[in-house]
């Protein structure tokens, strides 16, 4: 029985009446910060700035228009693998994303930037906004290929808001230090995601589909996703990171997370096939994992070789859960995981997060200064030992993980609506059911 | 009739022509400035600065690399969206924009950088012949299939030369505001391009070719274009723009205005086609409408909620361009606008054009400050009103579009003339006629 | 006979073998400058500096992460251009680029940043290192599709090796000038891989295989690395310039250089067609010549029109090298250059160390300034007069060339050996054999 996968009134009016909300919210919420708005020249002079460089603008830009890459051309190509999803799999992505910027910037400004009734951004909003929508880009890596652009627009309204109470519980109420988000962005969105296509699953769905799998060209594609996130993630880890040494040690650490987790990647990728032939969802998924891992403690006094010892254990560990773990979550545990974000994105994410809390726990003024422990860290030493951070940190990872398990739970049942388009079993990872394709194709093929 | 197209003596001619005469005319004019020459130790003491990091480059570097790609791979690869012209999309477009930047250096130096016989180029320069040459790629998408390599370098000579013109009266006579170019670049690009379609009119075109359509792989190779445009954006409109707040502002302007627009798009592409399907061509194109649409206003106090509701705007209105007034241009109009420039670049800009005027004419001393309002618009409140200035404004609009009528109607016979050698109408959209391609490669396709 | 092409034991243990090197000897030797480290705060003191801005991370990280894109985008996809070595193309040069980035910190830093038996590093060091392993994608242009991935990583440990020494005479020993590394990076790239390619020659390979050669949309994938290759190449030539006009000089000179290769190599790729038709080939490779050429004056004064005639002549001798000596050196010379690297690094690479040595033999105090002439070249004039500075740039070329000629001979005739699973001819350039390929890919071609 085929489903009704109609989106022509049900998509236009979601789109419509969430973009006028948030028009109406902006209205009331939302103004230009004092290093955005026309009063920087004063405020320049309280804060003893003598020049116009001195703008936080200048010190983050370039690390945004990283993230930004990562979220809509990183997260959006690597979705593209699928042989007849493309469309849907760098677009629908484009979409949420879109979506959530705007939805997030609310959220996470009544949150953290709400000052007399009003919201003031900045540079650094753009980032954390990005930052949200990337643990839904993780958590749409799961279902890919099997909602409906609809449901994909519910997920993210109802993501961004609890990736934003999340955050603020994690950071303002724990103090916890996260600045790449191996525990907010990472081990959240995979689990959230995970929990959502648990509740979605459809028993039924590889027997009677045989378009899970990629083409050679759509695998190529991919890469291009795969390369950006691998590039930029040095410019994720260090985006909001404090100014000076803090960007530039989180640059360095993940630089050096990520070029070891390629090495063990491809040894692991080799070892486990008969053949020893490598597989290109190990190099484009795998080899991401040491970013995801320094997440946490990228800012941290993680020393170099620390990072690359975090990289080599993720490149194993996620290689190995691609190829040994995804196949009985699917079999045994009916989560049908698209993407493999649990190896990409969840797994490492707990280990990022227990690599910051011993980090954090490990932490002494004589390899910070007591200058640099207090930036690094401002509940210590005057409210908190480094061990009780560490214990905050590690309080950080559950915290996360309640989250994800209940809302996305709740999310997932929201979503099994019969009414909300998503196609079936046959249909699922098809363009044809959301997008004009020209049918064609084949006979000017090339 | 088979046209002659034979590239092999004219295009070469044409290239070394030209570029010899860019040697020529380099030598004797252009000079490093003195952030870029070897001065700039003793001129940044004369600026008060105490840092090599107050070097303009500094501040615009990194935008002008956004910029650049945009230029480059965004317009080069969206217009790879034809089945089987994507060597001349990316590959044209390639050649036109390395011309395009050495002419505009020469022509925008001798209007705006000109001192003691001298062109003293830096950074911001090197932006602003991007700039000069987007309203070339915006033009080029008109006649992307319809012209050869001869007529696309002959056309960037003569609009470049425009451009700069009608950039010179818009800023340094009429003292419009315009950084990002909604009307220098999108406007008088779109409907340059526009009358030169118009005059180069093929009224068989359509009976005799059926390669003007996509493909899957070129639909998503067109993605690539897409989202660099969309995610550099508010780098292109506040490349330009002045330190600190103006560059800050702009940059969180477009990142509004775009994201508002993808959703509107995406509303009316569903809610137009029978089935509710998404186009892939709307995506490609009306959600980068809400950045050509802050182009004027992007650095001015337009609000974050002003800039959702330009995108809102744009995103409707360039998504109903594509689907019912191209039909129609084309078919009564004679304007066969293979991209649809005119409802990405045409309406937006010119959109984008009024709300300049407006939120030029709403600027207030308490909304700016006293000195924000200088240095928004230098000559408020000294010499105009801010109506005052709102009408000069929209008298840039027109006169963009004068520029864009008169030079496209000259441009256009001359390209009319009938040995540059065009293609016939069956090879329209063809790669193979100016292009080596294997033709054995339908037998290994992949 | 097929050779015994199994990597599943080799490859794994050479990955994990030098990546357990690679942690052991970060452990003792490697940790942060004191820009990344907490010290930073104490140290900004020591240099008079008053913000955070000054750091050196915000002078260079936006540079860093384009000439990272370069090496894994730019490089990787640029070898996509094979019909069935995509997967190997962008797959092996980002095994070899993350591996030889951390051996290139070790060896750059063992003998430029060695301090008390540590080496400090920061992002000056990862843009560094970046460059070293550009040498080895080069080389690897040369045998591309010929090896197996575990000769790729013996090349690699062995030629960033030699890249480090042979630097470490040129810029220590000779002190010579090379910010964009003409001489290091690409005349000792290029001839390095081209020797090894001789050693390896396969006297039979063209008869028995047909697969080298591209497909329409593999020559877009390609276009994806030229251009990002182009775009960035001024982030590339002035990343680690010094600050201030030495940055914002280079990279004006190679943003003209390019430009002008990009007219000269059309104008050439269709006068040397019968029919002038345009080669992908060449506007893939001979328009970045322009970019290597000015890897070594590009700091220098070497003025913008002096950049466009550097880049006339490259793309003109670089095209005409793809169309008429790449034949010549395979047929009777036995160098198979997969990628044409001596028409793009090679030859150019020269050019750009000549460039160099005039330019700087041409250097005076009216031209520089007094204190701007000793910023560009240390030993003049206290010890050196600008034509000395001259000969000793000129040295640099030659004893690139020994390098790369001994170097390359060495490791040639060390990949010679039976035993690291390298293809048949027949199976050269076959993704197949290394990567698991789907083998239904045919059937639902799109």
């Amino acid at each position: 029985m085929m489903k009704n996968t109609l989106m022509r009134f049900k998509l236009p009016i979601i789109c419509f009446i969430w973009e006028i909300a948030m028009i109406i919210l902006f209205g009331v919420f939302v103004r230009y910060n004092h290093e955005a708005g026309p009063n920087w020249a004063e405020f320049k002079k309280t804060r003893n700035a003598t020049s116009d460089i001195e703008n936080d603008f200048y010190f983050r830009y370039p690390s945004f228009q990283d993230v930004h890459v990562m979220i809509f051309v990183g997260f959006g190509f690597l979705m593209t693998f699928l042989q007849r999803y493309g469309f849907g799999g760098v677009g629908f992505n484009f979409l949420l994303a879109a979506f959530g910027v705007q939805w997030a910037l609310l959220m996470q400004g009544w949150l953290h930037y709400f000052k007399d009734g009003k919201i003031l951004i900045g540079v650094e909003n753009l980032i954390n906004a990005d930052f949200c929508v990337g643990s839904v880009c993780i958590a749409f890596g799961g279902v890919l290929g099997k909602v409906s652009p609809v449901q994909v627009m519910i997920m993210t309204l109802f993501q961004v808001t609890l990736f934003s109470v999340n955050e603020y519980v994690l950071l303002n109420q724990l103090h916890v230090i996260d600045a790449g988000g191996s525990m907010t962005i990472h081990t959240f969105g995979a689990y959230f995601g995970l929990t959502v296509t648990f509740i979605l699953n459809r028993p039924q769905l590889s027997e009677k589909n045989n378009k899970e799998g990629s083409l050679y060209h759509s695998d190529l594609f991919s890469m291009i996703g795969t390369l950006f996130l691998w590039m930029f993630w040095p410019s994720f880890n260090s985006a909001i990171s404090y100014h000076g040494d803090g960007q530039h040690r989180a640059a360095i650490n993940t630089y050096c997370s990520l070029a070891s987790s390629v090495l063990t990647t491809v040894a692991i990728s080799s070892l486990v096939d008969k053949k020893g032939k490598l597989s290109m969802v190990h190099i484009q998924n795998a080899t991401l994992a040491g970013g995801v891992a320094v997440g946490t403690a990228g800012e941290m006094m993680l020393t170099p070789y620390g990072s690359l010892i975090v990289g080599f254990i993720c490149g194993i560990v996620s290689t190995l859960g691609f190829k040994y773990l995804s196949p009985i979550l699917a079999s045994k545990m009916r989560i049908q995981d698209t993407c493999g974000i649990h190896n990409l994105h969840g797994i490492p994410g707990i280990i990022g997060g227990i690599v910051g809390a011993v980090t954090a726990a490990a932490a002494t003024e004589a390899v910070y200064t007591t200058a640099g422990l207090t930036k690094m860290f401002p509940l210590v030493p005057g409210f908190r030992s480094p061990s009780i951070q560490g214990g905050y940190q590690a309080a950080g990872i559950f915290v996360s993980l309640a989250f994800a398990f209940v809302g996305g739970t709740i999310v997932g049942i929201i979503l099994r609506l019969p009414f909300w388009g998503d196609p079936s079993d046959e249909n699922c990872f098809e363009d044809a059911i959301y997008w004009e394709v020209r049918t064609d194709r084949q006979t000017t093929s090339s």
